[in-house]
């Protein structure tokens, strides 16, 4: 039925469901917004890990062992530079390098990462659009015990060992929609929370400036995956964020997250306890299989969530979207 | 006898001498001095192709079969450039390409391109100084039928099959010679030019402001090896530009360039005939074999151009060089 949907992804989780929804959705039909919370300078090179894990994924490059990073990718550039007196914590694949290296060098010729990640795209053959949440610099920084890490730090370097305080988007309050996230906000027909971490790759993007109220008086459905199943995260570590920033790690303390910017909550069968707390929020609950290993599971979770979508939208009382 | 060396070099023959020179002397008594001129930015990389021909033969680390780049080197990450619509006539190798990363974050930092060769060389294991002409731009520019190249769209892209009218230094007026040069200029007992291409390797080194006239006035016995033999450049498009621009293609011609710089000239044995030509110029010759193929080769005339310039230093005439 044409349906547009804007869905907003991190990492590894984020990525799997963009794949499926690419594979349901036209190029007209799907924008994924990508978190640039993550993004580093490694080397002197623009590293955008989550673009890059989406854009991988769409491309059918992705490592299928990790989830990240690119299937086959050998490490000599990055062996060579440790030679060199680097640092080599952080995993660059030669080939996943071409992607720094060009992307560096547009955006130091005057590009924004929306133009050079578009054309990044175009050449890997990727239909559908893929794009920052922002042209803005934005940061992730984890508030510790040992003092502020900038998120790559306490993430790969540090394995998420630091117990964090809270964490800090830097520059985001600042920044802006990308021109393509903007427009999707307007444009779009439903908005899909991709299973990311609502910690440190949802939130980043809903800090940008007025995305928060974009997205609060968005007319169409509003639809987040959990990425907690059975009191766990499927990967990462949005579990033991959610626990060390008090919050409850349930699908009910994700939904208690997303009050406000969300009005419904795909949860997985074994959580289908949780979703009369849920709805006690305000929610409506979807209760599926969420758990992604197979293209196959990513492919119907995408049909769940776009069908969940449509036959909302088909409601006679959709005007009130809160129902 | 502690002989000081300042050896000035281009790319691959130059390499080979100064290979030569590094396993006879020692750290404290040698300097090489790489041309700069052919330094090129590629994918937003600052490449020194000269000072990486000169550091990966002292690193022990030159692919055989070209007498540049790396052996055993793959091309994984230019072959991802090209995929993503990046120019890749320029052959940069996977290990290789950690060379100009590691430079251009250095150079980004603020480093001079002199302590970010040290930081390089330092880490590849070369106790001798590896020092570029100048850490200011110089960039060699072709004069062709086609218009100005710059060398390395001249030498690689078009294979310098474009007739030459001239070449041109931009940016050598203006610059200044780096420190260890400056240094080595004023404290070394003898100059070696290195078989390198006298127009576009040593051109260049001699066009950065203040070097020729120091060297002019250079205390110490000053000594080229030609690079033609046999009327032919061993390698490289020495011949062809020498014939383009007028010159002679022989070691006379090499000779007549060197003139007002040089004291002496070292020529292959199958040009001991040019001999009394070159001497007529007011040049000393040694006649000796000059074609490198192996390491024996390359230790034997560092052997033979050190003797030589050591032999003179104990002349008891030694003060009026130029007898």
């Amino acid at each position: 039925m044409g349906t547009n949907i804007l869905a907003i992804a991190g990492g590894v989780g984020g990525a799997k469901l963009a794949l499926g929804l690419s594979r349901l959705l036209g190029p007209g039909e799907l924008t994924v917004v990508v978190n640039t919370g993550d993004d580093e300078t490694f080397h002197g090179l623009h590293v955008s890990p989550d673009l890059d894990t989406v854009m991988y994924a769409l491309a059918g490059m992705t490592n299928p062992e990790t989830g990240w990073g690119i299937r086959g990718d050998t490490f000599r550039t990055l062996e060579a530079l440790g030679r060199l007196g680097a640092e080599t914590w952080f995993r660059l694949g030669d080939i996943d390098l071409a992607t720094h290296v060009r992307r560096t060098e547009l955006l130091r010729a005057g590009r924004s990462l929306s133009e050079a990640t578009r054309e990044l795209t175009a050449h890997l053959g990727i239909a559908h659009a893929v794009v920052p949440a922002s042209d803005d610099p934005v940061r992730t920084i984890a508030l510790t015990g040992e003092g502020d890490l900038s998120f790559q730090d306490y993430f790969v370097r540090r394995g998420c060992e630091p117990r964090i305080t809270g964490v800090r988007f830097d520059g985001a309050e600042a920044a802006r929609p990308s021109p393509a996230f903007a427009e999707a906000l307007e444009s779009a027909d439903a908005i899909v929370f991709c299973p990311s971490n609502p910690v440190v790759s949802i939130g980043p993007v809903l800090a940008v400036g007025g995305v928060r109220e974009a997205i609060e008086r968005f007319g169409g459905p509003r639809v987040a995956v959990s990425p907690i199943v059975g009191g766990q995260a499927l990967r990462g570590p949005a579990a033991k964020m959610m626990a060390e920033l008090g919050e409850e790690v349930s699908c009910a303390g994700v939904a208690r997250r997303y009050v406000g910017v969300c009005d419904a909550l795909v949860i997985d069968t074994v959580d289908a306890a949780e979703a009369p707390s849920i709805e006690a929020l305000g929610m409506r609950v979807l209760v599926t299989p969420t758990v992604m290993r197979t293209d196959d599971d990513k492919d119907a979770l995408a049909r769940e969530v776009v069908g969940f979508v449509e036959t909302w939208r088909a409601e006679p009382e959709r005007a009130s979207r809160r129902g």
